[in-house]
């Protein structure tokens, strides 16, 4: 169902002190994976910000299964979805050897100005799933 | 409603190119005052890893309402409530100058051995919300 | 013989594997230090950055002594000294428990417009050592 | 004159409010390519941590030409060389596209216990430069 997937290996500085990567950083693998999907749509993040558009997170929900271990290998997959005309979902997995689940994630997301008001992006947004 | 805070200044190095503080590091906000609550109710979470007891975030919902800015000044509260015997949920607000909400979490946590299996700890859960 | 300060905690999540600081942790607390220092000389380095600005790191010489461990107390210290026209260099200690050496850094400085060119400030630097 | 290297992109989460890499962060990925290089001559990081042997850095050198924007991709290059019986600098280089020169660095380790003591590991000091 995802239709776009980033490969990863942990990083040992990623680990905290139980070991294991620390809870924050899989908000950088997934963050990572979305801006990767992002240009791979034709839409690069950073230059969309020096423009004035911000894409921005305005809610996570993630499912932590099991925890990354040192030199792990690891896939985040993702699949969008348009969430009205303002939002978009992305379902995003973390998948260990190409099996187990790690992690599960719905990440909603929309645009702003710099001022902090949402914006319609209508071409972004059908970017973005077509 | 909170039972604990902790009170933060945002550093520059957490904001990323957007200018405003990057979506993970909330999280790291949001752990160290769980860390920090912890060590108010005598529980030490370098020390409970050491004996073995994995305190883990099992899922984590964060609404993010308005984004950090450099040098905010702002309070991580804190009100935990038992979920069954195995779960504690925190509710975390993350507030700026002690008015303006930025951002709202469900943090579901429980304990596990190394091995990764869930361990009954009731003296735990019992200070955590006593 | 520092002439500013900034006082921390350590956080779980700045600890790794080997349930101490991470090395590169270090350079964010001397960095969040410069800063503040930096806004008490009436300079804002987001402003600055925004102006074209750019206050950039040109050599960092670290000697790590000892480490920072879970919730340690500590503070950096900061003593700035021009070198030349167009660099300053900041001598930043790192102490634990006010007595305890952690770490001694020599940070060197320069400005650049945001193509990367050196420019010269002088108001810039005579106001980080007068 | 490098004996290693590993591949790197910039992902967007490691650039700061300047729109680079931030300082910090040029650590990690001199950290995660020693470690890799520690796999390639049979030494596993999180293991020898386990054991009681504690790889860490002493003194960092780093001098910083170019700054790293967001979505380069670059080469981390490693040199080791033994410093004593007790030593090993690291040299270390970042290039971008195979050409630029971002940053060296001369990273210095040693290995203590876990009480911070020196300790004599001839082995691996040996297998670091065989």
């Amino acid at each position: 169902m995802s239709i776009f997937s980033v490969d990863f290996k942990v990083r040992d500085y990623e680990c905290d002190l139980q070991g294991v990567v620390n809870n924050s950083v899989y908000q950088n693998y997934l963050e990572h994976t979305r801006h990767e999907y992002l240009l791979s749509r034709g839409l690069d993040f950073p230059t969309l910000t020096e423009q004035g558009i911000y894409l921005v997170v305005v809610r996570a929900e993630l499912d932590y299964r099991k925890a990354l271990r040192p030199q792990d290998r690891f896939r985040v997959t993702l699949h969008p979805k348009l969430y009205g005309k303002l939002r978009v979902i992305f379902y995003q997995d973390i998948i260990l050897d190409n099996s187990e689940l790690i992690l599960q994630a719905q990440i909603t997301a929309t645009a702003i100005n710099p001022q902090g008001k949402p914006i319609a992006v209508p071409e972004i947004m059908q970017k973005l799933v077509e």
